[in-house]
């Protein structure tokens, strides 16, 4: 099963909306087929593994991530195809929150004699697709946040350089995390300030998010690079009050509008209910910090992963903070970041955790 | 000598301005004596050793973390004792920086036919010294910050509530640094706040550091704890502005009263000569950010030792930063932490380093 994992896990990124999977076949102490879910529309994981173990998978074990499907979806059902090719016993690491799959699989597989073990790695397959989870359940993109600061919370100094708060290896790892997102999220302020192109750029080729700008009154410039340099669509989510030429001319560029409410500002929560109208199931966003905030206060970050530089810059209330929102009362009453894992890259930390919203004096 | 440094940390806190050494006398495989010292004015630890092995030193090694002293301080010459005694060998982890020993007590050694070897776990040995090795040479106490942060750099929330940013085992900690230090400096805005007592909590009763208040304009309440508790002597840092009536006031109820600087504020650089003058070689900072800040501003701080609770609480301007100050333009002009050590407490992390303050322009 961990090498199961592993085959799931090399194809984080690429396969859009769905989930990662692997699959391994092993009949008499012999892996006879591996197989991972590599793209959207494309065969499964259990397919990939079956066609390789041919008539091997006669009376063999199928370790797999996630629960076999059971329904016809881009592609006919797994559990069936297991079935068909006399599979004897079936290791399910975690089973499908999809509500057309969840259980009935594995329900599947039993009712015609295969032997089932569930629960196998089961945090581990879950985590692979923290995503997906969210996603097949509330229809809304799983919203991580990054950040990248100093030790008093600052994104920049006082003037608005950033050029660089953490070292390389922190800047590398977040080229991996674009590749891994459907989609990246940026506020106005930011673009303004730094012009970025949030592509992918890795020692390798990468695969490019969809950007999305939240931008209440289109100040986007024409000139900015998300809207000249085409690497990737460029979604802008703005308000009923943004004006109609502006509108138009960025629409003329390639870029699409979304409206998400009434304004003044961009209503977060109807812009992630059309993000995932789009099936976008990921969402990285990369500042700046009253974006952030303004996540965290309406309690749609799922995830938080903070890079923190060793040093330390000042400024007071004219350099930007990681987290610009009005905050709370009390400190008890703090957003905890919960299932903490501290890593290092290079000199810098990286916190990532989950975020508690729970209301302490409950 | 591993035994030796682990003798000496034990009396980290208790001999004032002095080093904490450790000694460990070995003759023929076996030890014969070992000792720290424990207190300032008694017996230094190669004398607790020496007189422990008695006959058994004629022959033996000793290994000893700190060169011994070759001058008479309130205590008559180590190194004359340890060649009075037979000693073969000495091995010696770090060098004493203090200008009337400086390698002396090594040449006295090897005049007399001991043969001496330098530099084993020297590091480690430093370490423990640091607060001695700078206050000996500089004449000003070794300045270690301590703040207590959520990972957007707040020490309270807008309402100023603070109770509490990290968990019992950080808290635990800081009386621990509070007992190995030999003074406790807080601003007045943190007196005011949160009217502290800074007196050493532990499960075993430990010493109480001097509490040092900055407060330009003497507006500390008779009725602070600081003031009233007793507990340990208050010193407080003013200006030549301070109204000569509550000066008198506070003298008369026991409150030191030392002039750094003609003002508005106080004079930091002057402060930390007052407080070497009264042989004041550890000073921890407990806050709050104007103070954190001010000291980083003036390269006063040595050390810092930050506390980061896995919380955010917003708040924007409202919300105190743990470091208050101007800043720097460029993020390249950060102040850097060195030799960064990273520590658990519970649910808490705990960044260790050393300011580096250097100009990267250069």
């Amino acid at each position: 099963m961990n090498l199961a994992l592993q085959l799931a896990a090399s194809a984080a990124g690429q396969t859009g909306i769905n989930p990662v999977v692997g699959c391994v076949i092993v009949k008499e102490g012999r892996i006879v087929g591996m197989g991972a879910h590599l793209k959207r529309g494309e065969a499964h994981a259990e397919i990939h593994a079956l066609n390789m173990a041919g008539s091997e998978a006669v009376g063999a074990t199928a370790y797999v991530t996630l629960e076999p499907c059971s329904h016809f979806g881009k592609t006919p059902p797994c559990s069936d195809r297991l079935i068909r090719e006399g599979v004897k016993r079936v290791v399910v690491a975690a089973t499908d929150p999809n509500p057309l799959v969840a259980g009935s699989g594995i329900a599947r597989l039993r009712a015609s004699g295969i032997e089932v073990t569930e629960g196998v790695l089961e945090r581990e397959a879950n985590e692979l697709n923290e995503a997906f989870n969210t996603f097949i359940v509330t229809r809304r993109p799983f919203v991580t946040v990054k950040s990248a600061s100093t030790l008093d919370g600052k994104i920049a100094a006082r003037t608005g350089d950033s050029k660089w708060i953490t070292g390389e290896a922190s800047r590398a790892y977040v080229h991996t995390l674009r590749h891994r997102h459907q989609a990246i999220m940026i506020g106005i302020g930011t673009v303004l300030a730094d012009d970025p192109s949030l592509t992918t750029r890795l020692s390798v080729p990468g695969l490019h998010p969809i950007r999305v700008v939240v931008d209440s009154t289109l100040r986007l410039p024409h000139e900015a690079k998300l809207v000249r340099d085409g690497a990737a669509p460029t979604v802008v989510l703005t308000t009923e009050q943004a004006p109609a030429a502006r509108r138009r001319e960025l629409e003329a560029r390639g870029v699409e509008i979304v409206d998400c409410g009434p304004g003044p500002a961009v209503d977060l929560d109807a812009a992630m209910a059309r993000l995932g109208e789009r099936e976008i199931g990921s969402l990285l966003v990369e500042g700046g910090g009253k974006l952030s905030g303004a996540l965290l206060e309406r309690r749609l970050a799922h995830k938080l992963v903070l890079f923190l530089a060793p040093k330390i810059i000042g400024g007071g209330a004219l350099a930007p903070a990681n987290f610009d929102f009005a905050g709370f009362g009390q400190m008890r009453e703090a957003i905890r970041l919960e299932r903490l894992q501290v890593e290092t890259f290079g000199d810098d930390l990286c916190l990532i955790g989950y975020p508690n919203y729970a209301d302490p004096s409950e």
